[in-house]
């Protein structure tokens, strides 16, 4: 069995932002020289999310908008996280889109459908933050 | 290690659907001769999602109510990924429901609770669409 | 190829509640002697989570109380599953937590951001429940 690990940082000017991180992964892909198995993609903070969807600017809007209506930032004070800190509906967020994904990989490439793309969602930016890259297989 | 894949395709002729895919996962489980390791089971199309839960009408019809009241389809026009388009809610629908499940295989088995089951959620059919199974493990 | 599998047993005395699993997978994880891999951990019933996120009070508060908006316990007859039953609202909080985590095992430690805790989250407690982690690795 052969493992392979790198993390990618991001210093996201803005509280909330969507990245296409396929192109990194698939370059991690191809270092590791792993032909079977699986990747494991997963935000390292707890405020961030990884996910798989598309690339589409309307529908990264849509998004946005979306996970604000369900767990909205203002006013702060109505989380009791929000205690010196005021990102508690980027928790919530998070869990909605999700810490990880987990994609097959054979004969070497990204075992996708035609418009998975891989995603760093944030929301809570304007500071470096990490995600993961583990490849397990052969 | 060995591995396995196997794609399965769905034409739903509704819109939306719950399917239970347990019985389809574990013959390819057999197929594959693996004993110990892991299965990924994820759809390849970003309006449909894999999960985990009960078998139980009742229960799909609450699924369905509910995913509709947080993402409603309707009017299509309040999304801006809907230009050409009427799926932006099945987008988010499957962000909820999540896109991938991972199990346990033990004993040749997958490595369930008494009520877990595996379901194909379909948001946009009416078309056929994708789920990737692949098994790692020895 | 090294595999490992342990069940952990909860019995929440309340409906709702979030217990730290990290201490048990990581001793699971000691245990296996795995030094590269991967580990899922798993809720193996439908009316439960496992997920990643932060070790603080006032979150989890805030998640329960978010939680109960998104998908409200009462009234229990607003849900067809609640026919003998009156948990439909813990397999929705459940979906909107998920059903599993997948970490990445290096150096024979769990691959985690600062902050990054496991947590078995409880929607429907009163009754033994279990928890399912494999490791599969070198």
């Amino acid at each position: 069995m052969k493992t392979f690990r790198k993390e990618l940082v991001f210093n996201v000017p803005t509280r909330r932002a969507f990245i296409n991180i396929t192109p990194e992964v698939e370059q991690c892909l191809s270092e590791s020289g792993i032909q079977e198995g699986l990747v494991l993609v997963n935000a390292m903070h707890i405020t961030a999310s990884v996910f798989i969807n598309d690339d589409e600017s309307g529908l990264h809007y849509d998004y946005d908008q979306w996970l604000e209506k369900l767990a909205p930032h203002a006013p702060v004070s109505q989380y009791r996280h929000n205690v010196g800190e005021d990102n508690a509906d980027a928790h919530m967020k998070r869990q909605i889109m999700g810490r990880e994904v987990v994609v097959a990989v054979t004969g070497g490439r990204l075992d996708f459908g035609t418009w998975e793309q891989i995603f760093y969602g944030e929301f809570d930016g304007r500071r470096p933050k990490r995600v993961l890259i583990k490849i397990i297989g052969e």
